[in-house]
């Protein structure tokens, strides 16, 4: 994936890398003149003993990572029961987000809820209303899929203007795990969907075990197709947060719709029209109509680094600028990057191929010259949907919206390194 | 990835599955007659609050899941600081290993770096000898890439015998993440290689900066094909146990030359042939010669469920058994299980196909007939290497050895669901 060439080359890539000549270290911008102790001398830890493999049975990030973790802004909402905490993605590197530090959004709050008493029941217009408790979902045939949950409020807040400074807090209602569950289709299958009649037009409802419930309605077409009922992410259980024993995974559809502690799938022959899918989630046009029903999240792409959190530390010269991509309507193919507020694009290496509805990480291996830039990143999906600026968003869809703003973000990089979210005429 | 077609079936799969009728819910093996009260009561989690966003900035599993731990065994090393955990692969699902309980390994434990006091040099047979700071490292191209690390020591105690009862103990010496660094060949390029003349029988010797050092010679080829220096595994920081804040990623080889706390590479025109490349990591053959230089973890395999740590809990019927396979050569193309001691076999659906050295999870969805099993399963990779029995290993390397055992294993399952390690002539 590299750009490097393999073997040899001449080229010298980071002139501030310390050159070694008679055992004194050169100085650099970034260090003090003269020998560095921390090469010549002995230090505590290549002379005593370390921790024991007894020390962390389930390990946590070591104590200089604390400021890498989950926040929620206090102004938000009203209470943090019914709140949304951050996903530190300014932090993160590569795709997989750690469950340890995956944004949660909760409507009543993260219950506990043991596998022995989990029950998932299956009603409505089917052969057979069966009930599976979570052994019984083991015996099914299980898939294994990288997507990303994005909450439709993400980026929400900067509708009106540039509120929120950090890509933690305008795009971290996204993370990215590989589950491992049962295909939804199997489970309506096993209870027998002729009794449904015509799948064309029927839907299903699912609701979770805690107290909101938070029934959504999904087309048929989408439960029959992708939709998992997961019981493992990145290879151990759900945490509590995310919804343990069991949440549904809706594939490139709004993380609202992905409902956790999932108790009921009930087939019925049109949608609910949930609180969930009226007064929220839905999109208050200039006109006063409301747009619903607007579940796959559209392309997106926000640069993590440097961004506010993440300013640039050194001086001119190479630089790594960073971010990560995504569509619900399948593979990211591109992602270009400016440097002026979208006058110029570059065209972004991606570490690897666009894989369906999961993030898909960027790169732009650049040299900064030291003067201050507009950042920005672009995103282009399979479907050759090319993510819109945020002038092109409003003027579709005006300034009363709260939930799909998949609009291009700007970070005003200074010439000492330092970022803010800024907003680009 | 499911072999279920899309549509509606009138094949049941499941029928212990609990079918509801006139409000009550049918009796089955698994549960008492009569109503479910989780059915037909409204339970405590339904209608109360959960935990608010600010419960836990960095989350942690579940309390139910505390037995899915990393476990050391107490005969196997004399004190805990020189070495190792093994990874509950028994619990564990998908091919992403956590790395909160991902398998450590220390030969002076696990040190305490930060990355302000991080130092790499790379010196000898180069142009100019250069010392790097982790904020220069944060400026080279990156890579990313999910490989696994299995130390050469798995399954080792099982060369004289069935000894250990666990997948974890008997193959958890294994874990699989996604890392993002700089590739190894980028930096030798920067400090420049022309001064070693040719490179064909140049090595380098990579040391750590704990007190062990655990210095292992690779050669040059190796070094500047796909050798990652590592910053990021599964999106965040290394977790100090695994190297924080650099190690070496190896792809393919075995996990002792994964340097952690990586301090040091030297271009050399030899091996150093030291402790950990001769005293250690070397088979003594029957004939009391040794094999050396044996880096690459030949294609392996394992049945993590049914295990004896993880038994059948459930009467005849459909039974999902699965595990997960590698192979430091390149891509898994087949597994193959077999129930009756390698006798007969059926091959495993692949839940996506191989990737280059990195875990590929298998699956066997079928139908236990409630007798006993000789549970096997068997790797092939795209080299055409087939996975050995154990009696094929030990006709070519006796049973002096310690390291690199690839042979396949057996759990015997009994008819009550339980699992034992066992042997099969």
């Amino acid at each position: 994936m590299t750009q490097e060439t393999k073997g040899p080359s001449r080229r010298k890539f980071l002139t501030s890398a310390a050159a070694l000549g008679a055992g004194a270290v050169a100085a650099t911008t970034a260090r003090a003149a003269g020998p560095d102790p921390l090469i010549t001398e002995v230090q505590e830890w290549a002379s005593g003993l370390g921790d024991g493999v007894d020390a962390t049975p389930y390990g946590l990030p070591i104590q200089y990572e604390s400021d890498v973790v989950r926040r929620n802004v206090e102004w938000l909402t009203a209470d943090t029961i019914s709140s949304i905490n951050f996903t530190p993605i300014h932090a993160l590197d590569g795709t997989i987000t750690p469950q340890g530090c995956a944004f949660e959004r909760h409507h009543s709050g993260a219950i506990e809820l043991k596998k022995e008493d989990y029950r998932l029941m299956i009603n409505g217009l089917v052969n057979t209303p069966l009930v599976f408790t979570y052994a019984d979902l083991e015996r099914f045939p299980r898939e294994q899929h990288v997507y990303f949950c994005e909450c439709a409020a993400n980026t929400g807040m900067e509708w009106a203007g540039a509120q929120l400074n950090g890509a933690q807090f305008t795009h971290g209602m996204i993370h990215n795990m590989e589950y491992t569950g049962v295909s939804l289709r199997t489970l309506l299958n096993e209870a027998g969907l002729e009794a449904a009649g015509d799948l064309a037009d029927k839907w299903v409802y699912v609701e979770g075990a805690d107290a909101s419930s938070n029934g959504r309605s999904i087309p048929m077409e989408k439960a029959l197709d992708d939709v998992l009922v997961a019981f493992k992410a990145n290879g151990e259980a759900l945490r509590k947060e995310h919804g343990y024993p069991v949440r549904l995974v809706v594939p490139g559809w709004e993380g609202n719709m992905w409902v956790k502690w999932l108790r009921r799938v009930e087939v019925m022959d049109g949608p609910v029209e949930s609180r969930e899918e009226t007064s929220k989630y839905t999109d208050t046009l200039e006109d006063g109509t409301s747009r619903k029903w607007t579940w796959v999240m559209d392309a997106k792409s926000v640069v993590t680094s440097p961004s506010p959190q993440a300013p640039i530390t050194h001086g001119p010269g190479p630089l790594v600028i960073t971010g990560m991509a995504w569509s619900g309507h399948g593979k990211i193919t591109r992602v270009d990057v400016s440097k002026d507020g979208g006058k110029t694009w570059e065209t972004a290496r991606l570490a690897a191929p666009g894989e369906d509805k999961a993030l898909t990480r960027f790169y732009l291996d650049t040299t900064w010259n030291g003067e201050e830039m507009l950042l920005q990143s672009r995103a282009m999906d399979e479907t050759g949907y090319v993510q819109p600026t945020k002038a092109q968003l409003r003027e579709v869809r005006g300034l009363n919206s709260i939930y799909h703003n998949n609009c291009i973000q700007t970070w005003h990089v200074k010439s000492n390194g330092e970022a803010e979210n800024v907003e680009v005429s």
